[in-house]
């Protein structure tokens, strides 16, 4: 007896089919690239989000190149794990995917496990797809993910730039990774994995869940549906509007910085035209200014109060001369001008 | 017996006041003001939020001039309204603190009941604080509003201007209207009540609540302030950060439409211009847009659709002349120019 019963391929006139390929489409170039060359690796637990998103990509011309990942963690039994591989892997021969296999281990790191799985699987996805010569990683991530994250972020104090939420596309290690699922819902999901006759395996291991979201997932979001069924797909909106907002004020930052005058460890800038700013922009260059000056280091070493006390300095009237220290940045505030350094 | 038993001002030094007192200073100009210069009506319904605040409000100096005002609705039996403004009378009778009365009739208007309340109680205060000769209108609007209301936007797919939820201040018909109390929680305003001994009504009339809030309100939040206690207040510190952002993106709006061309009817932007602006920065550009043509219509007179196909055409590289209609503002995209008239 086959481990999968009989999969029928989706129509490509399914609703939902039709959203994640125009979406995919979108996020891989748009209408002037042609779609054998939108070579896409789709990374696949054989849960019912990435399952349908390669249900849905495989309606798309036999020219396209579209093939799958799955990644085999050692956080759970192996034997458990083997199995859902194997479903996984006749899931793609019944649709005719080449299937990549990864493996990855983070048992024994330190740290926080969610995230050092996360940061593993992301490598090793931009792994095989370089190996598969594949410009572009897929993830399933849907609506109700992105609700759950902007919510969690929310109920955390995120700025524009967190409640912007799971971004649709950004870079990975010389490839891209996009999110063509952002505009369904997880029961859409489902519901077109029912329709082909996929019966999907419950997906354990290849989501972070920290115990925040997996809190909100059970006894908030439920609530939240079914006080407005469309909630997902609007926050989906709403994050892609605050970060629209946000990348405007980062390219403000952006050009507050280039235009400043430096010499060989410290920037100027006149404190007339830093006092107009937003703090939205001021926070943001401030940041920007850390992040080279630490090589990289992380925005949340910046302590909140200290970076408000720092935009209030600037921004008030005050001509007394005044000095911050923001995690490694000495920002010196003068009655003509700011230095940091 | 009187209506109400001996009623204790709190201590100045009551950490709830402190946050509340110093969130009213900068609300009402910051250090440069004397204290006696900030006078303050507060609207007081009685409730424990907006008696936490005429406590709190009640230690500063007695050269300040804080005065109270209850306003009668006639959307209850008129037994129970009387009542209720009686015991606010005692309540400020105690306090020392000047009371108006003012009354709004709305069972009768057309159209939406709460936020026809909500408008003309609006108009009451600002004619009682003009009467009395307070600069400033006062409500008790807590960190607890503040995430039912980012919550409340973000499931119905606002913007960053919608997320920057409840404003700290805002003008009102002449005068300020300041919310000094959401840096605190609910939970902080009963508890400031009872330590001064008063025994608050329950607010009925005094809140907008709209089906979707009171929905939100008795099943959503209750769960997300037992998982992340200091989720209101972070939500406080969200809706703020995107709140900065919004008019970040407002001011670049601005400065575009202050440099355009215009004739007649018609103003002329590049579209070379125009194409490497921000999604949001050019949203916020059409809504200003259409409000000066329409002579102040409302934002949401604009589809969603219509909105993202104009913005999409005048961002992409076709050359193709088109034309959308928004809500009785023409946008003309050319390959060299974008006209709106």
């Amino acid at each position: 007896m086959p481990l999968v019963s009989d999969i029928r391929r989706p129509s490509r006139k399914d609703p939902v089919v039709r959203r994640i390929v125009s979406s995919w489409r979108r996020l891989t170039g748009g209408r002037g690239v042609r779609d054998e060359k939108r070579t896409t690796l789709v990374a696949c637990s054989g849960g019912a989000d990435s399952s349908a998103l390669l249900l849905a990509l495989s309606t798309v011309s036999a020219r396209a190149r579209i093939e799958a990942a799955h990644v085999l963690h050692d956080m759970r039994p192996r034997a458990e794990a083997m199995a859902d591989a194997e479903r996984t892997a006749e899931f793609c021969a019944q649709l005719g995917v080449v299937l990549h296999e990864g493996r990855v281990t983070v048992a024994e790191l330190r740290g926080n496990t969610e995230s050092n799985a996360r940061r593993c699987r992301y490598a090793e996805l931009a792994r095989i797809a370089r190996s598969a010569r594949c410009g572009t990683v897929a993830t399933g991530h849907h609506a109700d993910d992105q609700l759950e994250t902007v919510l969690m972020r929310m109920i955390r104090g995120a700025g524009a730039r967190g409640m912007s939420g799971i971004h649709s596309r950004r870079a990975l290690d010389g490839c891209m990774l996009i999110r063509p699922m952002l505009g369904v819902t997880h029961a859409d999901a489902e519901a077109l994995c029912w329709r082909c006759g996929w019966v999907w395996a419950e997906d354990r291991t290849n989501k972070d869940v920290s115990r925040l979201r997996a809190a909100l997932r059970s006894r908030v979001l439920p609530a939240i549906r079914e006080i407005e069924p469309r909630a997902a797909l609007h926050a989906v909106r709403t994050a892609r509007a605050v970060g629209s907002a946000h990348d405007a004020v980062a390219a403000r930052a952006s050009a507050l910085e280039s235009g400043a005058d430096r010499d060989e460890n410290t920037i100027f800038f006149s404190r007339n035209m830093l006092r107009n700013e937003e703090p939205a922009v001021l926070a943001e260059l401030i940041f920007r200014l850390h992040h080279s000056k630490s090589g990289g280091g992380r925005r949340d070493r910046i302590g909140q109060h200290s970076l408000n006390a720092c935009i209030g300095g600037i921004s008030d009237q005050s001509g007394e001369s005044r000095c911050y220290e923001l995690g490694g940045l000495s920002v010196r505030v003068e009655a003509t001008f700011v230095s940091f350094s």
